[in-house]
């Protein structure tokens, strides 16, 4: 059974036409745009809402190794082992970037008999959102580049351009760019870079929105760059802020799948875990409350960036309070933080475990200060031996922590029954949510709050060039937006070297960037890529399409 | 009537669900894939196909104004004519573009009562099918740089790449740039350009493939580039023609949807008509064959364009024989010809109208000299008076040619019957089709043979670039491709001022391409623009969206 690949369990899996799906969160098929027979936009305007509000589940992790600790498929998994206990339950996940399943092999819709299907359909164009995101990004660099062709009256600095063309695409050769050559036909000569869609200000924005007036509003309020007296220029100086927003009438309208186990799923919005907050959209989490009474849900990389971003960015715009955490930890991270080498974390270390754990705790003490009870998913991995994962347990028992082994992978729903129990206890207790930081504090000690309280770190400091534009956003009326870190998720510190839990750090942000748009302030420490590039030998090489028209070797 | 916008009357039509279309042709509920309730992709192995093959009628024009001779219009009004004369009939149309809707107003669905809906939903996104082409084209260009990049084992010169990245966008500042810039790390420096979608040889390939392993071997011919040595390096080479279908797999999908009479319609690829053969796909026709007795299709601009390339082309590559030609005049492009000045062309002028008939002549002559028989529309314009109408009609008796009145903008169906009746009778007639020239004739005499015999020109030059690529593809063994000429729609020669019917002019050749994938050489003449910019005041900034998620000001 563990031998097949995720793409071949899904292939061998019976889907259910997505109608019957529908049926089980009481969706009629008036509410339903089928995208196939397994796929539907929900047109949020048209559901039948339940009377009270589903609760919410975070799963977040430990600070993760390179392969990933398998949130997505404990995502998956959980809510596949709630709807086994006969709970009405959804699954709210990010959609996948399609320019990075040409690099390196993975996916993003969980694994295993945990995943969300159809596998192939959500990992290739996936009804189109991200294509209008790339669309309506790259419309605006158009509007910006053709108004300064035609005589510039808003007087945009092509120097002092912040807004950068997208494409969904790992193409290091577009990092860096020049556009606008050949002569005065052909535009005004400028430097411009290409992100990958996920890091567009625009993904941040639809997953943000609470409808699509609100998407709207957003979209007018990014700014796009300066004039040469560095006054900020926005969409809305452009009045183009309806012709983007229509280009995104359909992709923000939630997407309907099932997991193998025929859970309903609402698959929408994917933004950067680091650059951005790294959670599904608004309107899918707060769709999937409407329909259900337990919403399952996951945030990016581990407790200091996605889950940190999920509770101060997405639970505040959206006004929800999430009822209990899952903190997914694998004995191989584990080692991994206690100092063993990539290549050794096969063979068995309890040592090295018991020196990783550091890791855990602070992940798990982290969610604490949220006023949220946290449970730890610990997800097996062939490898781990018995004396490894006892000393996980003993470990948590004695900190008085919730700890449910998970086996969701090989198992689907029945490896995540002792998970779903201890989440069902834990959401029936009163939980008393709280956010880390008040939106009036200065930038400076929102950015304190999370190194010190989340980070573990002693403090931090700024680059002078930081510190400029903390003064200019101040006096452009900034100062009341969160805060979205950009940092590596390796390590708490933003050198990724430094594993376990260091606490004799400082943070250097080295850059601001604001995001007016979509409403926070990226904090850049380090160099964080947004374009990735492609390995020597990328998957596509192993890529191929069937006769009758399927995927083959997508995974 | 008249008074309501093309999305008013849009807005105004209640649509049939697509399941009711597809009915319509004995397409089963099996053999469709619902893109919401009014879109669909037919999987063309699970159709039900007739026995016989429906016969293919063509729709053509004069050389068009810049406002367009209205020929989606009468093709769509003529199927509607057809159905209502209980003909079995489909409309195989090609997809807009998405950028050019936010330059200037005026979609490619059709107008007034003749139009093919969801027009907003065709207008935009429509099914992903440009976003994946554009995905492929540029995944292929980061395969590309990412092989530079990384040891360039295939010695691929960086000076000679003919690849192009693609955006369904009007951007001219995107036509020439520089990328791979900001050292080591980003790629390998070059100059590079962005076309739009429409001009990717991708589409062109989709346009012309018969199933999915046809598209799959094209793609693998396609030549992107030169080593030093000037060998031509393929897709094949780089290996990821697999991967590059495989994005492709919903592509290649025809499309139903329907008119506002209910007439089913595929609207499937649309290559543009100059350096492409500007045809909707042979899938799409060779689908809707399979389906319905009668399959009304067009192609870009005038007979020396689009009809000459789906005569050359298209049919070629399919197979099939077409049975009609319709070629669509109007009152005011005759006055145009006649030398009357763009805002003039309201007021009433007959003899400008004689003037201009050798326009409409030269397209009718063309038409016969493919051994089918044509019939000519003449669209009629609020502003046509009886006796500019009554001299064409008048004309067209004597030159012996049949002439129909159409009124489909404002009447639907039933301003098209006497077209309808016309285009059965011909269709009932043996016709005597051939191509215009074989594929073993030199590249240079299939250019002369075009110029000749359908410009109506004297002769042919080439540039002394144009000169050694016709040697160096000779050499590679390029030279029984057919032909795809590049030129202005405007006139018959390359000079667009050359009204009428101008017949002592010679054609430069200034550059040719060879498209190795799609099986075709372009001949460029003049500057044939690839990559179209925006206006001072695009149309974007009259778009927006309903609060209930439908497009505003899309025209």
């Amino acid at each position: 059974m563990a031998h097949l690949s995720d793409l071949e369990i899904a292939n061998n899996a019976t889907l259910k036409p997505i109608t019957e799906i529908a049926q089980k969160v009481n969706i009629d098929e008036d509410a339903l745009e089928q995208y196939g027979k397994y796929k539907a936009k929900v047109d949020i305007n048209k559901i039948n809402k339940n009377e009270e509000k589903g609760k919410v589940v975070l799963v977040t992790a430990m600070s993760p190794t390179p392969a990933g600790e398998g949130k997505s498929t404990v995502t998956v998994g959980l809510a596949d082992a709630l709807n086994k206990l006969k709970k009405k339950v959804m699954v709210a996940l990010r959609e996948p970037a399609l320019g990075p399943i040409f690099g390196i092999k993975g996916g993003a819709t969980g694994g295993g008999y945990a995943q969300v299907l159809p596998m192939e359909d959500i990992n290739l164009h996936f009804n189109g959102d991200f294509h209008a995101i790339t669309t309506a990004n790259n419309a605006l660099s158009a509007f910006i580049d053709n108004h300064m062709h035609h005589g510039n009256e808003l007087e945009i600095d092509q120097r002092r351009i912040e807004w950068k063309r997208v494409l969904d695409m790992n193409d290091r050769a577009l990092r860096q760019v020049n556009v606008g050559l050949g002569g005065p036909t052909q535009g005004i000569p400028r430097e411009d870079g290409f992100n990958i869609t996920v890091a567009s200000e625009i993904m941040a924005i639809l997953c943000l929105a609470t409808s699509i007036d609100d998407l709207r509003t957003k979209i007018s309020n990014i700014t796009i760059g300066y004039t040469r007296s560095r006054k900020p220029v926005t969409v809305a100086d452009l009045k183009v802020e309806g012709a983007l927003a229509m280009i995104l009438k359909d992709a923000i309208k939630p997407n309907l799948v099932q997991t193998i186990e025929g859970t309903p799923a609402l698959v929408h919005g994917g933004p950067f875990a680091n650059i951005a907050h790294g959670c599904n959209s608004v309107l899918a989490t707060e769709t999937a409350r409407d329909l259900a009474d337990v919403v399952v849900t996951e945030a990016g990389f581990g407790s200091d960036l996605g889950a940190e971003k999920f509770m101060n960015i997405k639970a505040r715009e959206a006004g929800f309070e999430p009822s209990a955490v899952v903190v997914v930890a694998t004995i191989r991270a584990l080692k991994m933080h206690g100092g063993v080498p990539k290549d050794d974390l096969k063979a068995e270390n309890v040592e090295a475990v018991k020196q990783g754990i550091v890791n855990l705790e602070r992940h798990v003490d982290n969610v604490k200060k949220y006023g949220v009870e946290p449970v730890i998913a610990l997800n097996a991995f062939i490898h781990d031996t018995d004396a490894e994962t006892e000393f996980v347990q003993q470990w948590a028992k004695e900190k008085g922590v919730r700890l449910a082994l998970t086996e969701v992978w090989e198992k689907g729903g029945a490896g995540g029954e002792s998970l779903a129990q201890n989440v069902l206890e834990v959401i029936d207790e009163p939980q008393s949510f709280k956010h880390l930081y008040e939106l009036d504090l200065p930038i400076e000690e929102k950015i304190e709050t999370i190194v010190k309280e989340i980070y573990g770190g002693k403090g931090v400091s700024f680059t002078s060039k930081a510190q400029k534009q903390l003064a200019s956003f101040k006096e452009n009326g900034w100062d009341k937006y969160p805060v979205c870190m950009a940092k590596t998720q390796y390590s708490f510190s933003d050198d990724q070297t430094q594993l376990g839990a260091p606490s004799d750090f400082e943070i250097t942000i080295r850059e601001l960037e604001a995001k007016t748009g979509a409403g926070f302030i990226v904090a850049l420490t380090g160099a964080i890529m947004t374009m990735p590039g492609l390995p020597k030998k990328p998957a596509a090489l192993n890529m191929d399409v069937t006769e009758d028209g399927h995927a083959k070797g997508l995974f």
